[in-house]
């Protein structure tokens, strides 16, 4: 059994409308023990696809995110949901990202200046339910002709439809940990994992 | 000469209103040589204070964060600036954080259940300038009776009044870069820095 997933069983706690709360560890208060041996999992899967960088968007995805990079030696890139003030809007690729838990649209944007077609990029992000955030991450990589390795996620949602769109889309996923359910707030995790 | 300074020479932009452009190393596209650098110089100086928990603010300050938390072997804390779902209001210590580049005012907001009086805090952010942040965590910081161990922060901006506002609070303040001045665009480092 992962770390992750024996954490999610010690201290992760079930809500109603499907939300596993894991902030002692993974998305508030963060354990970099536990975040270290995400990153080693994905990229046990990921590590030999010459990654030039690491693609998450903020504010959760960074930890898993730069510990990664941190590992393979290259530059980490987060989406920011507000564009800096540096930064003109004809210099930025940008998309929207509809929250379903916040029921809010973001229009993220990343400085076209750090991702390019010679770019060999690993999206990263802490969950996985929908997809908005994952399949917002390869609409910028594809405007900057980038090539995607893969989409890495720390705990998945299976039961939602994210995973399936990335696979449609014809990118590869790795997920540490996939749950098949929460419903009457308790969790199953898939088979398998 | 410290490599974050190096690399400020490198890399940095300095636009008007005072506002140095850092986003291809440390703030958007992130390098993790150069964050473990700054990590280390924090290290030196306040790796000996019993440290217990690394305190920050999203988005900016997670990865100096959790990079020092990780060589530490602590949790990392970053406040939120929205108050999570599954999070009901006399569950959080929160407060006010103005931001005069945006002009916005955020209430951020930690969960009572990640900071006691049981913990000594190292609060790190990646800017420092007139304090808002670093101020609005101490103040979380007392809310929970926490012992703060000081402040770290990778690039100060010594002529506005952050630096002097912690100082008066009675609260060790180290920052690997300080700069005495950007004016006419115009990057000049504080002596020493």
């Amino acid at each position: 059994m992962s770390d992750l997933k024996q954490r999610i069983l010690e201290d992760g706690k079930v809500f109603p409308n499907n939300v596993l709360k894991v902030d002692s560890f993974l998305n508030h208060q963060i354990d970099p023990i536990v975040i270290g041996n995400i990153a080693d999992e994905l990229l046990a899967h990921f590590g030999d696809k010459k990654i030039t960088k690491v693609l998450t968007i903020e504010a959760s995805g960074i930890a898993p995110a730069i510990t990664i990079a941190a590992k393979l030696g290259v530059p980490m890139l987060f989406a920011k949901k507000q564009k800096p003030s540096t930064l003109q809007n004809d210099e930025t690729y940008g998309t929207i990202v509809h929250s379903y838990t916040k029921n809010t649209d973001s229009h993220v944007v990343i400085s076209k200046q750090y991702l390019n077609q010679e770019d060999r990029v690993l999206i990263v992000d802490d969950f996985l339910a929908n997809g908005e955030a994952a399949m917002g991450l390869i609409n910028i990589a594809e405007q900057a002709h980038a090539t995607i390795v893969g989409v890495g996620i720390c705990i998945e949602k299976s039961f939602q439809d994210g995973r399936q769109r990335i696979v449609d889309h014809g990118v590869d996923i790795y997920s540490v940990v996939r749950i098949a359910s929460l419903e009457n707030e308790t969790l199953t995790f898939a088979e398998g994992h």
